[in-house]
């Protein structure tokens, strides 16, 4: 028993610590020092935390759904039909573009159709996390760039998720076969679209019940109950399990207990969440990037490759965008962090042995640089376009979120 | 993985819709609940849930931290200083009197001196949640009855962490050494105090340098970390893990982000806490109190023996209570509901294999049905005492807990 309290209270200091470094000294968001130190306290530098205990592993697994259930919460299922044009464009620009370059790219260096299938989707997902905490970092939220990007963000995730869906469902079977991909997508979509629309439906019953309850804590139970069982539901109909805990956020998004029940679950996120940083971290093979060998210097090269790939194809999207008087380089890097998904395709795709050693090392390759990279390009973006007195160049009248 | 979520889905269901039923339709605290509905979807009923899951074991061991945590975190050191002769009287003879009698009876039942000693010491324990529950229940926490029956059982608790940190190292090495009651007690002692008396002083540091860091949850984690360690450190020193979490909490109490800290554990105890108690029924094996076979009318019998001795022991210590104008027979009663330390008793008893079967349920049984018995017997006393009015017989000018 004390093992597990000792890993559990490690798992934690090491996230804390390495968070705030992360965030005070190198103005980073936490995600990366959470990473960063799970590679130290890993099996491949100190080895204090096994890469593939069971208990750890599911505590990790759970901490997915809990993030995804708590995405799902912060976003707002009206925005992504409200969207204007802009947003969808960059969404899906930056989608497709990342997924073609990837896969082509993958393909031409001699990777198997898997692999390229699953490097290109690995590109495709911008981080809703990383960029609104950039954008709130740098007071930022209410611009117009600000709202394309984040908007653009919400359905990325989806499609993002739809992607991870089917690339999921081919990491089980092996095999690509095309009628399988159309029956995932259409799963996928009638999975989503089943749960929002039933949930929809369905939720405000259930919480009403909930809420007539006397036993302790029963509303913010209900809600966890409804994102295990359509988180399980998911997995059981070959989907993702954070597909469902996304779905689940959506759905209890609309309900009248979203403010109680979001303050409840950003609890239990608060203690698993970091767990599934760290456990990426800690397993990952930290002599991959280790430039003194040859699989490393593949791995670099190869990180490197798909870093290109993975800035160009979001930069593109976003420099695309059609709409007058836009700062649309200022779209094209918010575009650019990976984060979650991207962490949870690379994970998936090594337990699943669709991916080696050398592709997962260059794919958390990309998340890092990539989260490493947005935060100082756009405070100089941002900085280059605020008139002299330091105000924003470009101000909503209802700021979307209260700066302070 | 879908398995592991449907089953944490499953627990806390049965967790909530039995306790609700508990507490809405037979209006007894909603852990007796949990453990029934436990015993219902465990392995002897429904077998939905495998009683020795390690996962499971696991995440209900760190609930069983938790709960000693928030214990803690709502109990007041000061208070355990503070209360005058009567708690004091109360909560010795209160521990005492049950043990002499649960030892004496056992022995003379022709059990060994080692399962003499667990059934004494899991009679000690009563459970100040279940007791302030019951009073709050019954808008009677602000007599002066409900005031000295809360101060017993906070030394009470103390007392029978201490008893339980002599009862689980002879439980490790499987024999009594008298020297070795003294160098546990010792222990026990040294731990607490140190414990106590360094955390109150370290504490106020580590929050100020908590508070002062910029990544997420920063304060709640480090009180979460706090805990995890001083439980592996109490475990390392061979008391049990729920010791370090109990000091934790009294010292954690002590901080001005106490009310922070315990909001935050509570949303974590809302998910951990549920699993405790339904996995004790889980593993119960409900064919022991089957009276169609001998072992069933054993265990009966023999529980009820138990019974009889866990209530004479503590209403003969309230009775016995110094002072005038009290109502002794409501201290009396207030005493009796064991819970969670009797639990941890058991189980610790039958994981280490000092007690069998038979004696697992009948501790079981003394714990459901003292938790089953005091409701309505103190809802019956304290409307006794009550004018026509149907106002409290006697108030205190400062309500303690603002009762609604």
């Amino acid at each position: 028993m004390h093992v597990i309290l000792v890993q559990l209270a490690l798992i934690l200091i090491i996230a804390k610590i390495s968070g705030e470094l992360c965030e005070r000294w190198l103005k980073q968001p936490a995600v990366l020092g959470e990473l960063v130190g799970g590679v130290l306290i890993g099996q491949s530098v100190l080895g204090w935390i096994p890469g593939e205990d069971v208990f750890l592993h599911q505590l990790a697994e759970i901490g997915a759904v809990l993030l995804l259930f708590e995405i799902g919460l912060e976003s707002n299922l009206d925005d992504l039909f409200k969207v204007g044009k802009q947003a969808l464009w960059v969404a899906f620009a930056g989608v497709v573009l990342p997924f073609v370059f990837g896969y082509f790219v993958a393909h031409a260096l001699g990777r198997t159709v898997m692999e390229a299938i699953f490097v290109g989707a690995a590109m495709t997902a911008t981080s809703v996390g990383i960029t609104a905490r950039v954008f709130t970092d740098l007071k930022s939220l209410h611009t117009k760039e600000a709202r394309i990007v984040l908007g653009a963000a919400v359905v990325d995730d989806v499609i993002g998720l739809i992607i991870l869906a089917v690339v999921s469902g081919m990491a089980v079977t092996k095999v690509i076969s095309w009628s399988a991909v159309g029956l995932q997508t259409f799963m996928a979509l009638v999975f989503l679209v089943g749960a929002i629309v039933i949930g929809v439906r369905a939720t405000p019953f259930l919480l009403h019940w909930a809420r007539k309850m006397q036993t302790r804590a029963a509303l913010s139970s209900s809600a966890v109950i409804f994102c295990f069982l359509l988180s399980a539901l998911a997995e059981m109909v070959q989907l993702a399990p954070i597909v469902g805990a996304f779905a689940a956020g959506l759905v209890l998004d609309k309900t009248d207990d979203k403010v109680h029940i979001e303050q409840k679950i950003k609890s239990l996120a608060d203690l698993f969440v970091p767990v599934f940083f760290v456990m990426v971290g800690a397993r990952m093979d930290a002599q991959m990037f280790n430039p003194a060998t040859a699989s490393g210097r593949t791995t670099l090269i190869l990180g490197g490759v798909l870093l290109v790939i993975a800035v160009l194809g979001k930069m593109l999207g976003g420099i695309s965008v059609p709409g007058k008087g836009l700062k649309r380089l200022t779209i094209g890097v918010g575009m650019i962090p990976r984060g979650e998904v991207g962490l949870i395709f690379a994970n998936m795709g090594l337990s699943s042995r669709v991916i080696d050693n050398s592709l997962y090392a260059a794919i958390i390759f990309v998340v890092i640089t990539t989260t490493f990279m947005t935060p100082p390009l756009l405070k100089w973006l941002v900085s280059q376009h605020r008139p002299k007195g330091g105000q924003p160049a470009e101000t909503h009248s209802t700021p979307v979120v209260e700066v302070v």
